[in-house]
């Protein structure tokens, strides 16, 4: 078989799979997520083992120790990724929830009620605990899932997909409602973009080069994750020491992560005065500064900015620093080189703050706190499939919810259209 | 300038002000669509007198009568989109809605707040008035829009344009905040098609051909519409008396939309004894029956059926019938041949209504109505830009609230994650 039937052949076993997922009770889907929980604590010994052969690969390969932290499993992890479906299982079903219900014309009964999207495909790199986490949120809300996970996790990833397939079987879920791609080739990627028909979605999670890809080539839906160059503006009026520790904490609390802060934004009169205390402990802990020029000749230790740093996605310990005039000159910023993903100001004046929350565009606008709690978790919504930079459907932290689509009952007796 | 360079132009004047525009009030946004609403009623004469160029080069090329009559303005055509606009003005504006206000990990408050979308593309073809339609609910729903209407309207649409945009003069709206691409070229479909970060959504509405190519060759993300192949199942508990009502009316009271019947299932029992009563009034109507074997024996009208015929939206005096064993064959058909958007069930059982209800995935499910009803205006949302046939964002009738996106604000005072 041609990898295109190989995936299609999956699809379609996805699909039909998806309708009997969209009719099995909730207690039957926690249920399943329990049993996965308990088969992979039990089956830790055979999924470490797998993961062995990947990170021997990867360290052939020349890995750096990053990413080998990223694809390593030990028993802790799996016990985490257990504790994660054992939380999903304790999560509120999305699926059946419903409107009001009202009257339309000539008294048609109209409700709209929340349903699965039916298939999603989730496309992601590195991490395998994202097989665990996509199965448990896709089969919560009801969908069949396609996975599609990068191939230096190959072997851990169809372990666990395994191990999580196996406890399907003795649950009243489909076992065919989680498809893994086997195929480590990028053929099995271009196919799934093209299903339309068969997939409903697709979820890319990953690098922006990977999003970028299926964001351009997909005809399936999208929805776009993850690409966050974020910023922080420190007013004029701004607490010293609140914005040194939110500048501080969007830099250096995770710099690898999408709502990290890349680029700091000073207010000119802040600056002068603060800028070298603010920076300080940025220094101390290793960030590389890369400043407009007045930002270099009252901090010494920056290194000139290049127009490319205002868009960059660092992912690392650098933080652009530019000093502005006014409050809508770091607006304007925002909206040049921003991603829509988090922006913050720091400001203790009330105006200024109400006009960032509502003149900023983006997924999420902060006063006066840390661009780091763009989370699904942090948010309260009790689980994350990822974080939506586009417009559509859903934006934001996406929870369970954001893997749900509507449809409208309509209830008759004998209506016609005059 | 090439066309390239004129369609992004035009975009990034969208974008620019898309920023004005998330910021006017509801007062005048109004006091703008009611004064367009004037002026098309003004200048009535000059829209009429473009269209008259239209409809010239039309009948030149050949077109059908009903094209010709769909590209028809005249005095009642523009009061009725004056009448359109008065009406999206006494719209509620969806723009600011909040969801209640919550707290977060370490008290953190967060709402979520409906937003405009940014910039909408609408690529849509023939009848002129959805250039009102689509400026008029895009503006109220605080976005910026750019209009790519059919080649064969382009003096009536420029006309039309010219008319809105000369009241925006007089509002507090931005001018910029509707663009008319006057290139007949494909070539400006294709390059709006790829303008992501300044195009937010397409949504395309016309033929099966022009969505098919949006969908397919769009990287901005796109809101599928309109391609309906809706299936009425006459069960065998139906009162004849309502079925025969359904079935004519679905697919005789305007047959080339996209809510219009195009197969009638029929339960065997029900067939054996009405089959020839329900299709007398289709016949009558005009009405070419294409039959499944059993259909063609009890009806001697019906002439057989392709296995085309049961994938195709007429658009036209054409039904396709086929006689089924029971409710779940029924429902596998629409499965196999439906493009889900709207699906009725005529039954007197409850247990069949609920399981159709249930089961099938579409837009819009009915038990005991016509399809017909898959409307805006129908469902008393007081607007449609399109019917959603996709599941992400808005499925079904789509009115303001699917021209607006969300986004997050979160106030602190200081919190930093640990």
């Amino acid at each position: 078989m041609t990898i295109a039937e190989q995936v299609t052949q999956q699809a379609k076993a996805a699909r039909k799979a998806s309708r009997q997922m969209a009719l099995v009770s909730t207690d039957e889907k926690n249920q399943c997520l329990l049993k996965m929980a308990a088969a992979l604590e039990t089956n830790s010994g055979v999924i470490q083992a797998a993961n062995e052969q990947d990170l021997a690969m990867a360290r052939e390969k020349g890995f750096s120790q990053a990413l080998l932290d990223r694809l390593m499993i030990n028993d802790a992890r799996i016990n985490d990724m257990a504790e994660g479906l054992r939380q999903v299982a304790a999560l509120k079903d999305p699926v059946g929830e419903g409107s009001r219900l009202w009257t339309g014309a000539d008294g048609i009964q109209i409700s709209q009620v929340r349903t699965p999207m039916g298939v999603v495909g989730m496309i992601y790199e590195a991490r395998p605990n994202v097989t665990v986490d996509a199965a448990a949120l896709c089969l919560k809300s009801g969908n069949a899932v396609i996975l599609k996970g990068g191939s230096e996790a190959i072997h851990t990833n169809t372990a666990i997909a395994g191990v999580l397939k196996s406890a399907m079987a003795e649950s009243a879920l489909p076992v065919e409602a989680v498809q893994l791609i086997e195929s480590t080739s990028r053929e099995a990627v271009n196919v799934l973009m093209k299903l339309n028909g068969l997939v409903d979605v697709l979820i890319p999670r990953g690098g922006a080069g990977l999003i970028k890809t299926v964001v351009e080539q997909s005809s399936v839906p999208v929805i776009e994750t993850g690409v966050g160059n974020c910023h922080v503006f420190v007013d004029a009026s701004a607490d010293p020491v609140m914005a040194t520790a939110i500048a501080v904490n969007g830099k250096t609390h995770r710099p690898a992560v999408c709502n990290a802060t890349e680029t700091l934004l000073v207010h000119e009169s802040f600056a002068r005065e603060h800028l070298g205390t603010l920076t300080k402990p940025l220094l101390e802990k290793g960030v590389e500064l890369r400043g407009c020029p007045v930002t270099c000749s009252l901090v010494p230790a920056a290194m000139p900015a290049s127009e490319e740093d205002w868009s960059t996605e660092f992912h690392d310990l650098i933080l652009a620093v530019k000093v502005v005039a006014s409050l809508d000159e770091a607006m304007d910023h925002i909206e040049t080189y921003g991603t829509r993903h988090s922006e913050a100001i720091v400001t203790e004046e009330y105006s200024h703050a109400r006009r960032f929350l509502q003149e900023v565009d983006a997924a999420t606008v902060y006063v006066n706190a840390s661009t780091r709690y763009t989370d699904g978790f942090q948010f309260g919504f009790g689980a994350e499939i990822g974080i939506s930079t586009q417009k559509l459907h859903a934006r934001g932290p996406m929870g369970l919810e954001a893997l749900t689509s509507i449809k409208y009952m309509v209830m008759g007796n004998g209506q016609i259209r005059k």
